[in-house]
């Protein structure tokens, strides 16, 4: 089931926010990737399947200096084959005390045209990964090497990233509030409600702007805002 | 004991580790709101009366998406009846897993005239809420519905909020290193003697940016120090 | 060992991340201060000796306000005898529930031409530290005044910032990633070194903007990758 | 809904892990008080309604030594007031850095026929407390008076208490593994099913110590077991 | 790279004290799995291959109840097929909010043959487990299922356990200080060295105990104490 | 200001739980090491003037498994020079993830006549340890060698443990809710106050535990009470 242009771009138009009420409603409460942020707030919305890069704590015998020269190294792997418009999520174990990965790596993977990048580690070179028009979510800049603390182990095997479970193919979303984990197979029906859902709450905060009052408002138990929004759907186009 | 004209004046002239300084030296040394951050820290300082909000943990059958059709929800009922001039305080168990509230609501508080929104946990749609005029403290931003980890249980009650004690009425004040909880019996005090310590640092870091050393000028141990100090507020008119 | 001005100025070139890699080659895998950042990014990358300050948890009876009446108190010992050049290193046993300085003493600081301060703890003030154009680093913004946790109790012993060990005289580097502890011993080697390096990195992702494969380029497998940064070094003068 | 002497009675021969699984059966994920242990697991499964003290952070100025003089204080009211066969639940805020209560207070609240007592922090005198035959639970032992970090605020409301809700009258068990906030409302539905799968659960572990697979015994796939435990339950009486 | 019968039974007779300090004087400091405790200190040494078994964050709608039905679950499959002598090792991710296994799981792997079980979580049913002549090792003893939070997801593959890397294979050694990981290529050279080591161990502990200072005996800097461990062994004929 | 026999003796009398309500009573309210428990609860209470000793992260070229040839290696060297009666105090940085010490040097300790140990890390051979009629008090087990992450650096300075402030000569009190350090300065007269404390408490448990309630008797505001005690210090003869 991969993700639809159309859905792709729904989801560019709502926020995480958004989805994660979407999910509750379906009894989903554990989609959010706790405690990352993203390094570039301007490089706009992620969207993209996640492709999921594993690590484990680094043995220092395996993690000499010299491993990337295989090129088979998952690490390396991961970043030339991720998928065009995909997200590379990697479990860092929520260990951000070494790099998941640094600005040449990410530089590489937006190239490649990948839709984003997140660990719930750190990134090194945070600056230049930050000034790049390419959206990384991750905990903290962190300078050590990966190799200090993290070994690259697996490719597309289903993850944990932030205490979000993530399956490879399920849908990464990020903003300014971190990234969310839409499951593949509701990709669609999420991204239509939530689009439902954003008109909704971009009339309501218009009104609120105006001066209302959230109660019958928000959620609209006052009849008079059914119709005020059905109004102001027509008048918008939306 | 409201809090008056003049001492919310003098507040927001004076930063939140000048008052925790005057704190410290009534033996009050927990008032300061641990680990939060303003959104929008162009907001300028938030001054106002505590008006306090109770989180419990949010048990799963209470509390499926349709609650807030009850608009004596006290989430909904903080947000509308929160006096104009007055800072709503969360406690929220510093957890920011799941949002303590959203953009909607933290406008419609803005424009119900409130002088900002603490809260220990996350607010979502964080980058919104930074974008408004309006002083807003948490922990970090966090997308999940507040309804996944938070029932808010009780208005107007005494909370802890990042490990300090805020009772209703307290002085709250914010600015770029936190938050600070003034007890209401001593806000006028306090506020005074922010006002003179402000000036006397005001002075003091001018002449540090001149290449004074510290000892003697500060604290002031040299009696040209005081002198000095004196000629400095006739000139400045403090 | 004094630091040379040929090392310090070789390594306010290079990156924290790109140091932490060639101390990794040594063995070195604990020199980076964890969970510390930049006040002001902008100030440029620090770099100098490390003078160390260490706390110790404030007993309250020892830790009035009228300490610092004492000329000989340690906080302010170290700020007016830090020498110029050096950062000041401060052990806050990672704890930044109360500040470890604030503006007054970072100004003086700077003024005295120190070449920057760090603590595991944190700064008040922090937004007027972070106004001034000098590297200062710590783990968050905090009001409340350094005796309320903080005993500053010795002067240039060895401490641990951040979980690095710090000896008087080794070489501290902060840049956005946060700061690594060089060894004295070794810093005129490391330097070289990551000037070396990083010049190979400045090859890289310029190769990697245009589109190249980081596979035979980072690390350079391909011979062809040799030639090429031989090359690019010659046109670039490096 | 008081509970009934039956459902207090099964609820006795039952564990919290059993409970727990009956919770989250009807969607209740969230039941259990994190990190909290029995200070005597000699005393037995402890159940009974809770009774709730709610704390705050400890203001220095009203929590001197002297605050116990008042008899209507909630911490000293709440141990003189909780009902015989309740037990005494404590908001600590999951702070253990000073106590929720000792020694004296604990057997006070024995003497007077409560059920028991829990609380999300520590208690102090835990040696002493530990050899009485009384169920009692906390994060871990901890000296310092309570009036050191928390001011009891108030009793009989809704409260969090190690991550779970807690509301007054809901049936609290407690066991080696932990406690469990069964809701009051599904406290005889919960005891009942508790029961039938604690039945199971005994005949289970009965045929593993004989040696056979969980494959179809655990849960019950094979038509076989279904058989063989209702032979069982005759042979039991149970 | 099977463990013999003879590298099982020298590791034994040695503590994990030891042991990590022969993987230290090989580079390796990551080995020991940080914050578990046997839940029988009374079962001895366990010495095994780990066996591993992975799991990620439970998702709501993977997780019901009835997903043990399937007899291939990976939890299930894990404890019916774990090989006698082996060591089952969970990477719970280091959470203990929910169970890893329970005593009818723990029971059934004994009884199967298995050298004992390991996670970074917790157990259920912990007091049973406790009553088990089994080493079993986990951070704290917790009630709720492990379908609550943990789907266990992938056998067989290198792990994370609290802290340390787990690789199929390697073997797993636990005493009351917890468990250390030898990796399997190098145990049969830790295993006799760390017998050298524990004789010297313990002809030293027997020489304090007999009031001699360490100078000189621990390390043997003194030559009379090579001579007169040489005369103790064949004394003790070891 | 060395310990004097006598007030050695009236501490052995008291609990930790007296003593820093004592404290507390002058205002010193961060006395109690945090987290930190006996090996061996059944050696008594700890009772000795604190040797400290102070440790840094290690930093690998400096910690091979050589230094300990070193005779005046700190760690070494504060085992062998510990006065009889006093108290090893190590300043571990709350980091249990390598020992501070083990069974070896514990023992020599014990055999030297000290009056205990304490950290704020872990210990290795900890089982061995608490076999000891020695009293120990640390966080948790831990196997792997101080070396991987501790270097003993200085003897005999002000140091935290715990986050408390321990000088050298203050008075540790240990028993099973853990360790007090007591000023040296106050430690004569806060010894006779617990003891006065400790009377009263006793009095008051066995009134609670003949069915008194606590109001008016804990504290005595009940004049009755005062008679009541008086009479009981009477026929106790304390």
């Amino acid at each position: 089931m991969p993700l639809s242009p159309d859905t792709r771009a729904k989801l560019k138009t709502v926020s995480t926010a958004t989805l994660t009420t979407a999910l509750f409603k379906r009894g989903l409460r554990s989609q959010f990737v706790q405690d990352v942020r993203p390094l570039n707030p301007a490089a706009g919305t992620m969207v993209g399947e996640a492709y999921t890069l594993r690590t484990i704590p680094a043995r220092e015998d395996l993690n000499p200096i010299g491993v990337f020269q295989n090129r088979a190294h998952p690490q390396r792997k991961a970043i030339e084959e991720c998928p065009p418009g995909a997200v590379l999520v990697i479990d860092s174990r929520k260990n951000a005390r070494a790099a998941s990965a640094g600005a040449i790596l990410v530089t590489r993977l937006m190239m490649r045209g990948a839709a984003g990048i997140v660990t719930d580690g750190g990134f090194r070179d945070a600056a230049e990964i930050a000034a790049l028009d390419f959206p990384a979510f991750h905990h903290r800049p962190t300078a050590p090497t990966n190799l200090t603390l993290h070994q690259a182990i697996e490719i597309g095997v289903p993850i944990g990233c932030g205490d979000a479970p993530v399956f490879p193919g399920d849908v990464m979303v990020g903003d300014a509030d971190g990234v969310v984990v839409v499951p593949a197979a509701i990709a669609d029906a999420i991204a239509d409600e939530a689009v439902e859902m954003t008109a909704f709450e971009d009339f309501v905060i218009g009104r609120v702007r105006e001066g209302r009052s959230i109660l019958g408002l928000y959620p609209p138990t006052d009849p008079a805002t059914t119709e005020d929004f059905a109004r102001w759907r027509k008048e918008q186009g939306r």
